[in-house]
């Protein structure tokens, strides 16, 4: 629990003191969200919603451009349909949620809530595709999903979590990868440009990749305890799924070919990122282009006359500022001292706060704080506008950077096992040759914690040696330990 | 199943032969949904869900413009939790599905999958709530329910759907009745609005009231078969689930109050009763505010000469309307006759469709037919997005003023029990005066099953005798069979 201090100034825990308690109070401060009385399960509150809320436009919005539609499928699915693809439901039934009551009768057949669904849609797909002329078939569906989950984390692991989920059916495989490459590029562009995180773009590992697929495609971000979380993820199903549920079209010389998968996801466990890449010892910091509230002003007063001289003003500069577009601008106006008022801001992760008094009014200026670096200045307020524009484009560009100069500076290159301990144990990412064998993958994991978080795209042919085996490599991979 | 004829003509039952056939026709033939291997569950296709999402999307804003905030509650919910207000358990323990199994193992405690979101948000609402400064709390979420359906009809009847559902507390009783007639407002007016459908606002009776509410308002409309659609429902639940939730408030005296609450919902349920309000023998027919597609652009050619004048035209035409803002525009490239596109358009509801061919490029000129009356009529490119425009326009009055003409025509004044069955019979609304008795409601339910719809507000008091008892009674109510 976060302790309360007087006027209201919670103490969040240091994150160099509990970094895992530290994630905890900054959602609790920044009121995000909360632990429901459903075990595993979250209650968004308002103000993460509004996060979420950003994220899904914006995404939905580049979905839709790369001509996929949305649809939407059921959230139960009967047992017999999950079984289909073998992987699948290996990788999934320790996880599922099971309906076997309903409507006042025991089910004479078992229902799953929906862990993901490729079953329910392919069920569908196969119905749905005839000939080459209904590929390719590009579907989203934006949904909750239950997996059930022992050790559940606020965003990061919750029992329920929200997610859009892509499935598509191609005539060859070489689209299908074309396509499920496509989604981690708009992925890419979405986190990188919106949430401000950098991420690292490879392959899964064959131990670490989705059930059921044939080539997993993943964003790795760097958290700032130097653990990665994985924040999105594009399968190539190849013809796993429809070989399982008999998604077949005619080609044009009238021969029966099994269609070729993608499917791709990105859930609420991203906003777990955006905090922990962004935020500090005093709360949360978010990127404006996804802030609920981007600019938050603070009116100052002692006296009734100065109220009357400074309410008028104020509702006038909101109102100039939202005329020519800055809709995402709130005033507190609540009776709380200004001080008690800047720290529930800065907890809220507002990225630019405005003090305005009775003086700046006169002198037709105000202060201007950001919330990344604390900086403060005058601004005048025929320049209002213009330097608010300016200063949410660079605080955007700043945290971008400065996490990625985080991540540049933490990820090592790495030759001998020694130092690979060494860097996992400090929190580094690592670079490092492995022999691509799974054997090794389980020691280093069981030794380490660290895990192959992906084979980087931008990682060149080089040959190397794996850091464990001695065995010949190459290409380096990405290890880390991960949330 | 639909009949196909030659040209894929797809012959859709008519609505004089059977209406229910019919309407599951024009859902087929606009692929707006399918029934799901899930018994009672449904298949949302793109076409379907791209009207929901632009229900959407207009509902949003004008909830989020009355300050009420989205969040997101879990979708599970212990079943403890739902037994805690006794009338409500009632009600939805017969519809209920239930988690035994999670996790691999059998849980100690089931969980029932949300039917409706009250007692999981309630639970969380008497966490956050200490003073009257915390109220009022006004909450929406965005959700799928699962109610288990014993006769399932897409949209209509189906055990998942999705809907909004919205919470709120206040401090005072009068302002949670101002609250929730507020809401009924909003849906009146987005309804009649965007869905271009009448509706009858009033109070539900007793016995069809929510249950655990203390009022239910509702809006009530007439499908074309003359029987009712309850279109959405306000409820104000007066201090049931506060006092079953311990939602309390301290008072400036530091005296503890019991909350006031509203609960209010609209559904995937509504499109039912836009495919039933608006649509005809030939399918679906969509008010221009909601259509996916408002124009579709038809070209017509024979040679390949032909093509090569008439393909550059219409993209200039294209990229010149969706530069003014008509952007919900599309073109058929298929390689299908033309007639065959137009029966393919006016089955999926297009407002306006325009046909485009060499000689019409020529003389700078088109053809446009409205799908509500189908009706032609030749344009000039000069006018041709002032036309649309006020097309657009034109169909969503006409439709509506059509579906009002119609309601009016089908609502009976009634006096006698013999006319009352024969109107009932003959598919009619009768506003008949009723002594408040539900020993008298069910009566009438038995012999004509027809129901209370509500106690319309436009009702004026007069005196009058109860149409069944001949005892007294003031006020006119609405009696209909029902969706």
């Amino acid at each position: 629990m976060l302790k309360k201090q007087k006027r209201e100034k919670l103490q969040l825990t240091k994150r160099i003191d509990d970094y895992s308690q530290w994630y905890t109070d900054v959602i609790q401060a920044a009121d995000l969200a909360e632990h429901a009385p459903v075990k595993g399960c979250m209650i968004i509150k308002p103000y993460g919603y509004a996060i979420w809320e950003n994220m899904k436009e914006v995404l939905d919005q580049k979905i839709k451009e790369s001509d996929v539609k949305n649809a939407y499928f059921p959230l139960l699915i009967p047992e017999k349909l999950l079984k289909k693809e073998k992987k699948h439901v290996e990788g999934f039934s320790p996880e599922v949620a099971v309906v076997t009551y309903a409507g006042g009768k025991r089910l004479t057949e078992a229902f799953v809530v929906r862990p993901t669904s490729e079953t329910i849609i392919y069920e569908a797909f196969s119905r749905w595709i005839h000939s080459r002329r209904d590929l390719p078939l590009l579907i989203n569906q934006w949904a909750n999903v239950i997996r059930w989950e022992l050790r559940p984390r606020l965003f990061l692991r919750t029992t329920e979590f929200l997610w859009q989920e892509g499935h598509t059916v191609h005539a060859d495989e070489k689209e299908a990868d074309k396509r499920a490459r496509l989604m981690l590029n708009i992925y890419k562009d979405f986190i990188e440009q919106y949430l401000a995180i950098p991420v690292i773009a490879g392959k899964k590992s064959e131990s670490e990749k989705f059930a059921g697929a044939l080539h997993t495609y993943t964003l790795e971000a760097m958290m700032q305890d130097g653990k990665a979380l994985q924040i999105a993820t594009s399968h190539n199903l190849g013809q796993n799924f429809a070989k399982a549920f008999n998604i077949q079209f005619t080609d044009e010389d009238g021969s029966s070919t099994f269609g070729w998968q993608t499917s791709w996801g990105l859930s609420t466990r991203t906003i777990g990122g955006l905090i922990m890449t962004h935020s500090d010892d005093t709360g949360l910091v978010l990127p404006p282009r996804l802030a609920p509230i981007q600019i938050i002003i603070v009116p100052i007063w002692r006296t009734e006359e100065d109220e009357r001289k400074v309410r008028p003003e104020i509702k006038n500069i909101v109102e100039m500022l939202q005329k020519k577009g800055l809709e995402k601008i709130q005033v507190d106006w609540s009776e709380k001292h200004p001080g008690e008022k800047y720290y529930y801001w800065e907890r809220k992760g507002v990225p630019i706060r405005i003090e305005v008094g009775p003086r700046d009014i006169r002198n037709k200026e105000m202060v201007l704080a950001r919330r990344d670096t604390g900086k403060k200045e005058t601004c005048n307020l025929n320049s209002l506008y213009e330097r608010l524009i300016f200063l949410l484009n660079d605080i955007q560009q700043t945290l971008f950077q400065k996490a990625l100069a985080y991540q540049k500076e933490k990820t090592k290159y790495v030759e001998t096992w020694s130092d690979f301990k060494k860097q996992i144990r400090n929190g580094n990412f690592v670079l490092a040759h492995w022999h691509k064998d799974s054997a090794i993958e389980k020691k280093i994991k069981k030794e380490t914690q660290a895990t192959i978080r992906c084979i980087p795209f931008s990682q060149k042919e080089e040959s190397g040696m794996c850091v464990y085996s001695g065995k010949p490599s190459k290409k380096r991979i990405l290890f880390a330990r991960a949330y």
